[in-house]
């Protein structure tokens, strides 16, 4: 089933405990991208990079049959870079640099080809442009999934509550459920978010897991318990990617089905935060992501016969 | 079967968000002995108060079949007082009186018809009080299961490296465990701790759920999302205390039957933090407890077939 992913491409430097990278592949669409290729394939992007984009990572997302046709390249333009370091704990870290280049105009254009799309994922990207991708699209998506931040909610608000209407499944963090909601608890802020426009709520919780709403039921999804934390940039992206790229694999979006599709996102969000940037999405065999799957079982089945 | 609980019985006052109580009865063995109370009989407890202490809390406790031959009654002491006040967000508290007492000077006796039990859950205590104790018992019970607190880290060590070598189940928290081992990851943590004396290991994380660990395997329980969290006071002792009723009523100690365990103590807690003090823990129906695991089930139970 066809899966359009907007979001940005972009150049990361990382640094951790463990070491630093140069420029490297990174940004919300390309995470997004690379961890629903490990599930589907037919992925289209709509986004947009400078001419400073190696040819290299363009090869790299066309191999995980990503296609380029809706990837702008602004002529002279250089691409979106952040730069981040992250603390001792790797659950916080400072921004060093943010650079948004091409991705300040960035109008995003739906080619012809993709505009049949049956699941889209929006990536934290400006409400406003999040709304211009829905508006282009000549059928109602299937279903529509997006992301967004703190930031918008700050200065964007009014654009926000637009967009969000016109989805299905919002995926944030649950700082950012909170400050959305103006509520501490996560219930009641679910429940408050839901009457804001989703039909589903995704609250992530980091380490901690993460938590799936609709008006009547509530599923938690652990993260796996890990030795080591290698590099959390990009993991909220990657459970996203593994989320869509699951439903659009199954066509199912049931609540039963969206279960599985957190424990897939889940999934492959384990495995991106044991590499630096992208590199532990390329390369997974289906043996590893069942393998990975059967651990995220393991962890939480339990059987009880009530007395 | 016969389960032994060591811990404070005592007064507490608690200031929250939503109110305050005066002095109410408190302390870590009350809420285990109440929690284990909805679970299984025959519950034996070794702790000590003043004369202070109400003639009807301990007929609450007799009432729910605390057996109290060891509940030493100290002549003119005064009981163990513990005074703390919640932050807004619940995960935070200030400690603003704590009283010894009595507690000071405990010297746990063991009452010659308790020493056959099987089951004995130590509450957070000195570590050489908790010692004492698992000496006075002529045969070794089928499983000893035991809290502690950073307090001990810091000022008796070596007396808690020496208590930890005789028990089967270390029951702390994420910050407790990553003080003991030095690690902050918690598989680490685990895999540390479990070479110090416990074969099983559980990782208290609040509102955030428990981990599991042996040398072979892991498992995880979330907490059940509440709309409100009306007081935490006692939440980790009645999780211990759900915990090892379970295991006290089942009399099955397989790594199996201890996840269907951290599930009812999870249910019991979070009955716990829905009123202030012991009191959401008394007159509980089996229905009422069999809901709230159901639950649990739920809210983590999926269906994948792996492809």
């Amino acid at each position: 089933m066809s899966l359009l992913v907007v979001g940005s491409v972009a150049f990361d430097a990382i640094e951790t405990p463990f070491g630093k990278t140069d420029k490297i592949i990174g940004g919300a669409g390309t995470y997004i991208c690379l961890a629903a290729a490990n599930l589907t394939d037919s992925i289209n992007v709509v986004s947009v990079v400078g001419s400073d984009f190696p040819d290299s990572y363009l090869k790299l997302l066309k191999d995980h049959h990503v296609n380029l046709d809706g990837l702008q390249i602004i002529k002279g333009g250089k691409s979106f870079f952040w730069a981040g370091k992250y603390h001792n704990d790797m659950n916080t870290r400072d921004t060093l640099v943010t650079e948004l280049n091409v991705l300040a105009d960035f109008d995003p254009i739906v080619p012809e080809s993709y505009k049949d799309c049956k699941y889209l994922m929006l990536g934290n990207l400006t409400p406003s442009v999040q709304k211009r991708v829905i508006e282009q699209l000549p059928n109602r998506p299937k279903l529509i999934a997006m992301d967004t931040m703190n930031y918008w909610m700050n200065s964007a608000w009014d654009d926000l509550m637009d967009v969000i209407k016109l989805i299905d499944v919002l995926i944030i963090n649950d700082e950012e459920a909170r400050q959305m909601s103006n509520e501490y608890s996560l219930v009641r802020a679910a429940q408050k978010i839901l009457t804001m426009g989703p039909k589903y709520l995704i609250i992530k919780k980091g380490e901690h897991g993460a938590l799936l709403f609709d008006k009547d039921n509530v599923f938690f999804a652990p993260a796996l318990p890990l030795e080591e934390v290698f590099d959390p940039t990009g993991a909220g992206d990657t459970f996203a990617g593994g989320f869509i790229g699951f439903l659009a694999k199954t066509d199912d979006i049931s609540f039963d089905n969206m279960k599985n599709a957190i424990i897939y996102g889940s999934a492959m969000a384990s495995f991106a935060v044991q590499k630096f940037g992208t590199d532990a999405l390329i390369g997974l065999t289906q043996q590893e992501i069942n393998e990975r799957v059967q651990l995220f079982i393991d962890l939480v089945q339990f059987d009880i016969n009530l007395v």
